[in-house]
């Protein structure tokens, strides 16, 4: 009846996928979990993309692979990708290892479910509305709203679209044709994504208003009220201002009760960006750096940053009441959210997404949120802060190394003076040949496969480093290390 | 000089985070890959929200919890949760497990590195690149764009996003205040994401045109054309049409060529919504489904669906050679993208997303190719659509089930008449009978846990079972199974 095609099952399947597993699970604990950990060894296998290419050997064919080329594979992947858990790599805002969230990431994977409603996910609905209640109960709301979203700047444009639909409801039907040009306000040090959702939403990058930043990266609150003004001199509605808890690259915290201030008298909605700073709400000691954090409308959090969730893990939390997020969003498909099901299908909240299946992203920040509790979470940003301080007070003592400025944060933005340019400050080629230290520094150091961190230049300021400690392995010993590093890396420039 | 904070390392931590991973390990083995795909074991566990709740031990709390209780977590999460992996899992458009996608799976959380620059994504940025150039040589294209996205929702987005920029490039920087009304065409059973898409965007809902379907679901070309007629007549500027290829309940296919004529003659954009049936490519056999598929300027295809990549596996591909995509989203972030880099810095494509840190999704898809070939996938899809035939044939034999249309794929949607029902087509009450019995199976299938299996209304069709085959290891006895316990659940009502 059907022809040559093979309607039953082969009994080899199953046993020998898990067998493949298997195998492929003890590869990937020794080559990325015991040999990526190790101090001993490199941080990534520095490949050039051609050679890469052919030692990957990426084709895909007609037909299949023998185990034992997959095992080879698996185990290729591994050596020639970078190791974002080696103590040493420090080249963006996420690094290290926590194994309970490891854990829970693999099972999310295995249990491959969609997080949209309790039928299929019945677990996962009841356990990321229990971590987004715990998540606003730190930034000091008992009530409200929230979702995870895929990455920091999904939140921020979900939190944009959400205030454009609380200031102008009638945009979700009739566009934006229907509404006033539209002003947003977010500092110069303020993550990009903010002009990408505002590109993304229809709203354009015009009318986005940069606000001016003072020297340690913080919005200055007068500047906002000028380009406030300004903007309403064009004719464009002030609707959404975006407070920044920890710059990328200087981990700068914005002042927010004065912008709170400031937007609550301009009827603005207040959005904070506390995709890198949020962590430090974990913290007695250092929460004060979000002091008025409770007065925004929304936050974004990533917990796929500090806390080593993995990616992905962002949050964006409302402290609305009125079911905003839902009215905005949902389009109310009755193949999915139907009305007559058995159980209380308020429990279906996929429908506050712009997404139709969304991945599980509270249960690896669940399971180790068990493991280690509040406190441990408070430990890790104290110690984390504690030695990035440490990072300063030691590059202070050496004198080939310059502060770009003091941070309040874990990252230490700083410049190595090699010894050729040293006191040759008023040299005219100065800056320009200073820009080139960190460049020539990085590709030794990837080649090298020591460590990894990252540079940039940034207004004026020429090519510098942005260290950033995050994982919780770390210790004095690997602060005294990137120091020595960098200057062995550097010496003879 | 840090106070009380504790700045070393503990030895223990890295040794107990391994054993823990590979107990958990051990038991997502056992209770999830050996239980959850057996056939004697249930699909779910159904338990009731606020029991649940209490079972589960949801609340996280100050202090961390031990080695034996965070190993029981694991064990509950996974006992709680519904075995989409179970061969008689048919309530979503994904089902089934491949071991080697889900390796790949295991081991890109494991690497934990975000897509974005070739300096930390070294072997996926290249692995991206060539999975993209092999589905759009599938398309038909050898040249083209394409990216992989957190689900078809947000591809179909994408799509929409850079057609609107190609029909009017000032959107990008003015918002749609500098434009013309825009219009957007999509078929009545076409995904609910077209609609959320044009609210994101601030294009609006009321600017979705709805065309009218024939009994199959297939779109019916003349209404498009009448719908653009319609929409010019209301001084909205038609822009991009939505064609989709596999719809959500009964898996039509929309007439491309016909469509793709319209378009052109129209000067619009032409997407295709092939989340769902882009998969026939890989069947010589059924890939005339998608005839004129080439004729596109974008495909929305999700991997994660029929392919059993696991989700989140969805891409969207573009024919456009002129970098439209980058141009379309750019932000150009000089802390990420520095053009002063050591390497070809034209692989750091990050800025082709709208997102920043981007998951990495193509290691899943890719592993599997290597492990099944290309022949695999089109035996795969072969067999799903000859068992779906099997069933509908099977159906066609029993007379208590009726099919509501004939369909071309997998899906299978059809009304159980029980009983109580049969020859009273003609009582006043019949529909309004009929449109609960669905809901009255798929409860006491859930409470039994021995499949699951969606329902919904549609268009003046009362509810309705919507059946997907989609998993490789399902075969005619599994068919039977399926039509037997319908007849069972249902033999009372």
């Amino acid at each position: 009846m059907n022809g040559h095609v093979h309607l039953e099952e082969s009994d080899m399947y199953e046993s020998d996928g898990k067998l493949f597993l298997s195998e492929a699970f003890n590869v990937i604990m020794e080559e990325i979990l015991h040999k990526g950990t190790d101090r001993k060894e490199k941080v990534c296998e520095w490949t050039e993309p051609d050679q890469l290419r052919a030692l990957m050997d990426l084709d895909l064919r007609e037909n299949g692979e023998s185990h034992e080329q997959l095992i080879q594979r698996v185990r290729d992947v591994a050596r020639y990708s970078v190791k974002t858990c080696h103590p040493r790599f420090f080249n963006q805002l996420f690094a290290g290892m926590d194994y309970h969230a490891l854990t829970g990431r693999l099972l999310t994977e295995t249990l491959n479910t969609s997080q949209y409603t309790y039928e299929v996910a019945p677990v996962f609905v009841l356990m990321e509305e229990e971590v987004l209640r715990k998540l606003r109960s730190l930034v000091g709301w008992s009530e409200g709203d929230g979702i995870f979203c895929p990455g920091g700047s999904v939140s921020n444009m979900y939190a944009m679209n959400v205030a454009r639909y609380w200031a102008f409801p009638q945009v979700k039907t009739q566009g934006l044709w229907a509404t006033p040009r539209m002003a947003i306000f977010t500092s110069q040090r303020s993550h990009y994504s903010m002009k990408k959702a505002a590109a993304f939403l229809g709203i354009g990058t015009d009318n986005v208003f940069m606000v001016k930043v003072d020297e340690s990266g913080s919005m200055i609150p007068e500047d906002l009220e000028a380009k406030i003004v300004q903007a309403k001199s064009q004719d464009a509605v002030p609707f959404f201002v975006n407070a920044t808890a920890g710059t990328t690259v200087q981990g700068a915290f914005d002042p927010l009760n004065c912008i709170a201030d400031i937007s609550e008298r301009n009827g603005m909605w207040m959005h904070i960006d506390a995709a890198w700073g949020g962590s430090v709400l974990f913290s007695k000691k250092h929460k004060h750096l979000v002091a008025g954090i409770e007065r925004a409308n929304s936050v974004t959090w990533n917990p796929h940053k500090m806390l080593l969730a993995g990616l992905q893990c962002s949050v964006v939390l409302f402290r609305d009441t009125t079911n905003l997020l839902m009215r905005c969003h949902s389009a109310n498909a009755t193949y999915l959210f139907q009305q007559d099901k058995f159980y209380d299908t308020s429990l279906d909240m996929g429908d506050k997404s712009i997404q139709c299946g969304r991945k599980v992203d509270c249960l690896k920040l669940w399971l180790m949120w068990k493991a280690i509790g509040t406190c441990g979470f408070s430990e890790r940003v104290n110690k984390a802060l504690a030695l990035a301080r440490y990072l300063v007070e030691e590059m202070e003592k050496r004198d080939n190394f310059k502060l770009v400025s003091k941070g309040h944060f874990v990252n230490v933005c700083f410049w190595f003076i090699p010894p050729s340019l040293r006191g040759k400050e008023n040299n005219p080629d100065y800056q320009e040949r200073l820009s080139k230290v960190a460049p020539a520094i990085k590709e030794r150091m990837v080649k090298r496969g020591t460590m990894m961190v990252g540079y940039q230049p940034m207004d004026g300021h020429v090519n510098f480093f942005r260290m950033v400690v995050v994982s919780p392995r770390l210790t004095t010993k690997d602060m005294d290390f990137f120091l020595d590093e960098i200057e062995k890396l550097g010496k003879d420039l």
